[in-house]
């Protein structure tokens, strides 16, 4: 039996289990900088950065699916929820979980009254592009996503650009 | 005298003129549902949505540029602080003002200690793609911005798909 289900403090390992096996996944584990203690300071503080919702297999105790949440902000349309990642761990693929959680999504943005559902899809990955559109959902192609990481923002203000 | 300064809940009805001006700049008047009432209660309560700067020319007392920025959260990364928007009224363009206000969303997120600045760039816009990138900014090209619209949410669950 799958339960979907608000995620807690005590989710959090196996949460960060399935943010690692992605990494490995898509091949890029050295990109993860992020720690279980951080997870949980910033999950779970005086003001949050994310929510989460996991699918847990109950008979095993085990969290096989997870959403990453979060509100952002459009001057034009309010506060808005952002999915910023759903994972289905690779062995219980294919049983619906994904969309489960995806429906979860859904609900919280009713819950919280947002004005507008967002997500980012990679542009080769067209059975996704296509179920979201079944979903409703428009998808935009002309904007870039622009990123000063870690050390950018370090040196930042030595560049002459920036003066 | 421009002063670049945290933005005040006095500052929004000015920081609206200047949403809405972007809008016809864009051709897109009708798509502002914002309104001045809920950017104070989204920017200004308990647990703010969003986090503003602004640039005031002191010596008429008016708000010429701004700019919105919140947390984000990546589940490899940790927090990153995205702009939102960066305006600046058409008629003080070209003195500067926007490099000022870029400098201080760098600052802030310095401040705040993230790992990571991210914000987006339309893909025709080649004079502000070749701009960030000798700021020292990572353009990414791969991802679409998917969205489900308040007229999507509220349909989302009488759609087959969705089942």
């Amino acid at each position: 039996m799958v339960e979907i289900r608000d995620g807690k403090i005590e989710d959090i390992p196996q949460v960060f289990e399935l943010v690692n096996e992605l990494a490995v996944y898509e091949k890029a584990p050295h990109e993860v900088d992020n720690s279980i203690e951080e997870m949980i300071k910033d999950g779970f503080g005086d003001n949050p950065s994310f929510g989460l919702i996991v699918a847990e297999d109950t008979s095993i105790n085990k969290i096989i699916g997870i959403v990453i949440h979060y509100i952002r902000y459009s001057t034009w349309k309010g506060r808005c929820l952002y999915l910023e990642d759903l994972i289905v761990t690779e062995k219980r693929r294919g049983e619906g979980h994904g969309l489960k959680l995806f429906n979860a999504y859904v609900e919280k943005g009713q819950q919280l009254g947002v004005n507008q559902m967002m997500w980012q899809v990679l542009d080769w990955n067209t059975p996704a592009i296509e179920f979201y559109k079944k979903l409703g959902a428009n998808i935009e192609t002309e904007w870039y996503n622009c990123k000063l990481e870690k050390d950018g923002i370090e040196t930042f203000f030595n560049n002459k650009a920036t003066k």
